[in-house]
């Protein structure tokens, strides 16, 4: 059960816009429809407004999927919303990278907002 | 023989504009001038308007060209006008790469509606 | 139908013991249990006791799998057996190399005379 | 609860002794001191004596580590008693090599029988 | 002597603008200043109007430079011209990249109508 | 303890804008939180308006943050403001690369001035 | 000051002898020389003889080196003896890679009893 | 001594615009300050006006920095001067790339006219 | 038509035995079946017994293959029978690696006298 | 001219015998033949027996074949010397590895006393 309440929070350490990249190569969720275990990484991108996301409480929320029957695309969706809606970013990218099934591996970008031209390709 | 009345599909996650990419690395049809086998990855990436296509059966429907004596050129395009007429997606992109053939080896790149000027080399 | 009978050989260009290796990437045959499409790479390595495999009928030799539906194991011992027998040569060693199934992807080694050590992990 | 009765077995399509390795990029237990996932590759490498593993029922029975709590060293180890005492190989290695926990990635080597010199590194 | 008249062409399979890529990585010419073999990948790029280029005659095309003695830039230019004339596509770019002389690499780029920016930098 | 009062700096050999770029691959500080060391990359990227930074003594500016602990936003941040400030380059961008902590690896950038779009993406 | 006493083993889970092997990317020391810090990886591979080293006790024992002045060399054997006298392993090796100083980038290998042949190398 | 003296042209062999790039991978000077020897990669980026620079005059003029003191961004923003003056090319870029000093690798690009885009970032 | 008398020679700087590689990446001969060109690396690997071969007369030598209709194995063996008679090392070793022909790449490797176990392999 | 007085020792830190590895990346000599400056590796690898080579005494070393008219046989032979005669160790080897000349890059091996076989091919 994906548990978004385990996100925790801290100050910006800048009023400046930045940009913050966490790269989670440990994602494993189970498909629905064969009950196999999905492996990708996660890539959460994004510039904040207020709060930038604890690294730790981060993992957390990711490992909430673990035993998750949900596809590729709404895993991506399900996680774009979560952190949009517990941060309010200036904006905010998600792109999961999944391992091959039946010889094709698959990509899936999700945004919050206006993400700079510079990342639109994930 | 392509068929693509094997193609399945499901409705998208989000009403939000979102991008998918399958790859996959084991497409295989026939030269129709030497008769002798082709190789070459199938890149799909799309933006979906209703429904996304689900992945299984877009495996079967790429096994349909296995035996199918036809040009690069034309597979591109004709993924290309599959998958845009049985999805109607907000937009789609079709790569073919191409092992070597005589020392050279091919990319093919077909579109289908607006594609965003990130993704316009493929 | 695997057909060895395609194969085509030539008289070795030397007497000196030397060793010949022909990859192959662009190998398909059939999974007998799911029916769908197996995809690898076939290494041949040998030193030649009088004749020499011709590499287009080599070629056409392995495009005779394409159809045939096997396991990787069985497909690595047919082509040893069928090399081995046409070509009696010094030794030779079979390898292949299979894309990923189920996230598992696969090697297999079979071997014919003495392969020198240095070979012995394919 | 690793489940070593999912694992499934087919005769070996010879009577040469040949080699067989199966790398799964796709497993995950559960570190017993932290609670917290462990990522990982298995690899698998035997000479079958009489049976070979069967692909599918391999996965399954990896799968069965998920969310089992032990360690890497007795992953390993128990692995290698699991396939070793239901297959009764030739010879017999599993290599587990760890994604990095606190800037230090592991691998460990177990094995059953004699491995010929040219695997010993793994 | 570089004879375009090798080249041949078939109509392309679609009306909707598509982009196609050849790399042949088996060019050879001669320096016309040392007579030594210079040896480069040709990477041709464009829309087809009307017409494709086929392959294979491309690759007859290319090899009639092999004893020309002509310098990188010219090469590059030649090409340009031999297939925009022939094929007036809608768009076109030749790029050679060629292998170290005296410490030094060199890419040429030459190109005929409007590239796309995507492709600008080759 | 930062000490921006060790950097030194040169005038900038023309009056023409152009970059440098100076990626440190030895960066380290210390977790506030657990007290355990980061390790990083520092990528400095800038167009001078009438002074450079003297490389050597940008090592030592680096190797002030060896014992401090700060968070990685807070490092990125605070090595853009203390160059900025002593350069007042024309432009100037910070990228921070963090190896992997839980299995999550993480990218900071902060930027001061104009960053020309080319550079956008760090 | 390194710090031996932080270092905590547990019982190995079999009796067969297996390999353990553990690189760190993250180990900094000082050189005693020039007061600069010196970074590098430290792989550790052994075959436990009754107890294996816990991975983060070995961590904060590779941190108890970070404001030692210490050579290459010297940090190699160090940790070489430690490790052995702590753990009485059936056999172990040290392996320390360093960024260049200089131009020159440096490997050192401390061993310790009968290192297998497979692993002479480091 | 720098000796653009030595640099030799020919006549661009086509009025088109097009693009030269030469990288030259053997590169070295001599750091004024600690009187050791710097080693970097130099890439001349150019759309020639009238005249194209000759390759092995090119290698004879970088040669001539092999015992000069000079600091990175001077050599950048001379031989951007030089080659400028000699060709007065449409535009022209000068890039280098150095080796690590200090753990601190360093790129510098000066550009004279116009460079188009797609080469901003060197 | 292969020159064997292209070939020069120099004193072996030392009377203790040493080891010489010389890899060619720019050999291209021609397919006596087909007519086309072959693309390939050529690698001469040797303990000089008295004498060294020049590198430009290497060189020199292997281009006056260019033009020659001669099969893999056969280049080959006439490059160590040429070598061999020229030079009598203590022991020499050629290696050919050619690029995919029809989808399969090949390797071949001749030998005189007693190499050394380490390179067995090529 | 190659100095091997700018050579300094000190003891090794260990009796047990230990193996230490240096690789220069940054070293350059001239061609006797053509007067053009070469550009290499140096990896220097050896057991010591009383003393270890100060590593920035070893770059002053390599640093005096700068303008040095030497081919890469004798180079390699020369510092083997000179590091054989000033160190006295239990083994010792150096590798050069050259960038290409003419299409043809070099590697020389020279030795010193039993060089472990696990290191015979450099």
């Amino acid at each position: 059960m994906p548990k978004p309440d385990l996100l925790e929070f801290f100050d910006a350490p800048s009023d400046d816009p930045f940009v913050i990249e966490h790269v989670s190569e440990e994602f494993t969720s189970v498909c629905p429809k064969t009950g196999h275990p999905d492996f990708g990484n996660v890539t959460l991108r994004y510039c904040p407004a207020a709060v930038c996301v604890e690294l730790k409480s981060l993992k957390l929320y990711y490992q909430s999927f673990r035993n998750e029957g949900i596809f590729y695309e709404a895993v991506t969706n399900r996680i774009r919303d979560d952190l949009a809606t517990a941060m309010s970013p200036a904006w905010l990218q998600i792109i999961t990278d999944w391992k091959g099934r039946g010889g094709i591996r698959s990509r899936i970008i999700a945004t919050y907002g206006d993400v700079p031209q510079a990342w639109a390709r994930g």
